[in-house]
């Protein structure tokens, strides 16, 4: 099982993550939280690691959808996106599965599926809206 | 399967958030993000659910090791700890279970795994000691 949707981009890691986000609200995706991850390695460890930033990417209507089919799923939002810098000139976004996240949860009624499933298809076309502006 | 770890407390939702960021501090979980649901979903979507936040908790040192592991991890990181009233005089505590949420992910050389298990130790510790103040 794959957990997660990567794409890469032949852009330079400041522009990938304006062109996330861009891509995250067109398909209706507010980013509620970011965690500069190299930052607070540095800044709490005084490691270095790769420029790289985890998104927490939320729409509204679905959130609310899943929390009132399996109140438990709180614990699995927002969802994810991060943006790597593969320091090769290419950086990657790579987003956590909405699929993979709540087959952990319990789901009686299908619901929760339900709602990953449409979760999952709108991340996919923001990663796909990605790399339609690549040469 | 259960994905996450819980407890419930007799105490107030306000209460109970202050108690949780102290035990949280007391397994060297630092609160990166938080999201009040409640405030997001009434401001985005105009419906009412019970107040209940969402603190993303890392351990840098525990993030760290998992990154040089297997770098997708990022992904599923922080570490969620919700704090729900459940609108009866008690509080609800529901964390992800890090043995889940890593569970979805490659581990070939099993590091992974020991990670999550340690970073499991230590939550289910926070949520011990928050129980242990209770009469």
């Amino acid at each position: 099982m794959s957990a997660t949707l990567t794409t890469t981009l032949r852009a330079s890691y400041d522009d990938t993550v304006a062109r996330v986000r861009e891509a995250l609200a067109g398909q209706g995706f507010g980013v509620l939280t970011e965690i500069d991850l190299r930052a607070t390695l540095k800044t709490k460890l005084d490691v270095d690691v790769a420029s790289q930033v985890i998104l927490g990417a939320c729409r509204p209507e679905l959130a609310h959808r899943a929390l009132v089919a399996v109140p438990s799923v709180a614990a699995m939002l927002p969802c994810n996106v991060v943006v790597r810098d593969l320091e090769d000139g290419t950086t990657l976004v790579e987003a956590a599965d909405p699929d993979a996240m709540m087959s952990v949860l319990d789901d009686p009624d299908g619901e929760l599926a339900a709602v990953a499933a449409d979760a999952r298809t709108r991340l996919d076309a923001a990663l796909a809206a990605l790399t339609e502006d690549e040469d």
